[in-house]
């Protein structure tokens, strides 16, 4: 766990991303500004002697005791501030139950429907976002990336550089979404691809990861990305992702793939199959119509992978952030007038 | 490993599909009946005290030991009887390099290009089956499918039932082969599917396996398998199978799939994806002509979930076998007069 301090006066909003292995928290000044910020490992499966079997502390016992961990001094300092927490601890397996919000879905909606994680008498609740569903085109669900894109949408207004219309935001990650938002900032569907996830089994558990040496860096054979690009784009014969993933043991066994670009040559046909179907999805729904500006959100170098992928389907990311929690936590606290009024920045005001 | 007992005189070849992780032998008659059949755990990559670490045995070593374990009383009861093996022996990895032939490929070059593993004087040679590779529309290998395919013909051949034209054989597995057979037997195309090991990986290991319980066994939610189907084949908006499992997910936490019909659901999903854009494939290629009888030859259990999924796509399998490999170990050492002469059945002649 990081720690620093800040000044208590300060502290407007004290915000925190919980997911299923970490947890940041994050301590804002009354302008919205980054005053600190730390993680532990004690995301809602990895809680300090947390979990159910007999003789370990009840979840709700493990829960606080991470909490204050994580930022017990900051509450200590500043009682005032108000807490707002987003992702998996909302969820069936964290603190207290966040229920999802049907897509399509507006920031205000999210902001009036907190769920109150009552500390007890004199303890500053905690404001628990709940996350997104959807039942159509598909069932889907999100708990945390609604967060990140509201933030994306406050970097925007602030830096008055919000596109005109709708917004597509991609957050490339474990599973990425893609998440399509109206002019009026309102979420209206997304899609998950476990393309992340995916790559990580087949490196590490499958035929295909048995020739393959460690990446000592991610950007070292982008050739060979590129390589699974095309494999990817290629309209010719074939019979899908699961199909032409294969070809990275035929072309290992060729010697047309070295050892030590296998693994990239993979995550380019797995990130290409995600961003072509994207694309064509997106060409389908806007017949002649521009398809919306696309912005991208997460891991540099995962977004470096993402964006080649989308220029090599015709398509230029409008921009790109590494994360946005920080903004979209306080953007909705500002929504549900968490926030003390004088506190809010002009710029950010709705 | 099983043992049994068979009449030496009888014995017309010894068979072996050396795969991975395990190995069968099959004793035949002069007339190919099977008269014995065992099976070992001794797969190229478990052999006995085997692989490369110092103070182990030299892998040759470990072959010959695993082979004399399976089936040395067979050769030493029928030490005229020839023996051949196909499969993962020929592998890099395996006894003794095969290399592979490219597609299109005519049994009669399987049997020309036999390599052979001599074990000393006195001793009985083994005959090993290359593999076969492709290099357009996509690289490929295969090695161990190509018998199974020529016993599929062989099949054909013997039961008079062979249909006129091409054939489209499926074998169903850890990693599908889907092996296009011209008129006259020769293989000129396949694509590998890895949905088995995929559903494997996702079960076991993903976010996907943590709210599933084991299927009791495969065929008790056929239902939730063939709704699986359904979401593979909606032509609805959606990002390609990568997404399409997540359903599994989003539909799980909405109480819309029990614990117990997940994994059947994720079947169908996966397969429903492979078989959709294998009948697109089809249609493609053939235009306005027919497209070739389907053949699946696999696990029984496997097979009728492809079955499902083809009849789901308009599409009803000619014929369906559970195994052939002894077939088609047969066959080839037919063709490449590894049998005394008077053995070869006469419908089996070429």
């Amino acid at each position: 766990m990081e720690t620093a301090r800040a000044s208590g006066d300060a502290t407007g909003l004290i915000g925190i991303d919980w997911g299923t292995s970490s947890v940041r928290a994050f301590r804002m000044g009354r302008q919205a500004e980054l005053l600190d910020q730390r993680h532990s490992k004690h995301g809602i499966m990895h809680l300090p002697q947390g979990g159910c079997p007999p003789g370990r502390m009840p979840r709700a016992t493990a829960f606080e005791q991470a909490f204050q961990e994580l930022c017990g001094d900051w509450i200590q300092e500043s009682p005032g501030a108000p807490v707002i927490a987003s992702g998996m601890i909302g969820s069936a397996q964290g603190w207290r139950q966040a229920p999802y919000l049907r897509v399509p879905c507006d920031p205000k909606s999210l902001a009036r429907t907190l769920t109150t994680i009552d500390r007890g008498p004199g303890n500053t609740p905690i404001h628990v976002i709940g996350g997104l569903e959807q039942t159509t085109p598909r069932a889907n669900v999100m708990r945390g990336e609604e967060t990140q894109v509201l933030g994306v949408l406050r970097r925007f207004a602030h830096t008055e550089r919000l596109p005109l219309g709708p917004l597509l935001i991609g957050l490339p990650g474990t599973h990425s979404k893609w998440v399509w938002v109206s002019e009026e900032g309102c979420i209206t569907r997304f899609e998950t691809v476990m393309t992340g996830e995916v790559f990580g089994l087949l490196c590490r558990h499958s035929l295909l990861g048995q020739t393959m040496t460690p990446r000592e860096d991610a950007t070292s054979h982008m050739g060979a990305f590129r390589q699974g690009l095309s494999t990817a784009r290629d309209e010719g014969a074939r019979l899908g992702v699961l199909s032409d993933i294969f070809t990275t043991r035929a072309m290992s066994l060729s010697g047309r793939l070295a050892p030590n670009e296998q693994a990239d040559y993979l995550s380019g046909v797995l990130i290409g199959h995600e961003v072509v179907a994207l694309v064509r999805q997106l060409k389908q729904d806007m017949q002649d119509m521009q398809p919306p500006p696309v912005v991208l959100c997460g891991d540099s170098r995962l977004c470096e992978r993402y964006r080649t992928a989308l220029i090599d389907q015709g398509v230029m990311p409008a921009a790109e952030f590494t994360d946005a929690c920080a903004e979209g936590l306080w953007s909705i606290a500002d929504q549900a007038a968490l926030l003390a009024p004088s506190q809010v920045p002009p710029t950010a005001s709705s």
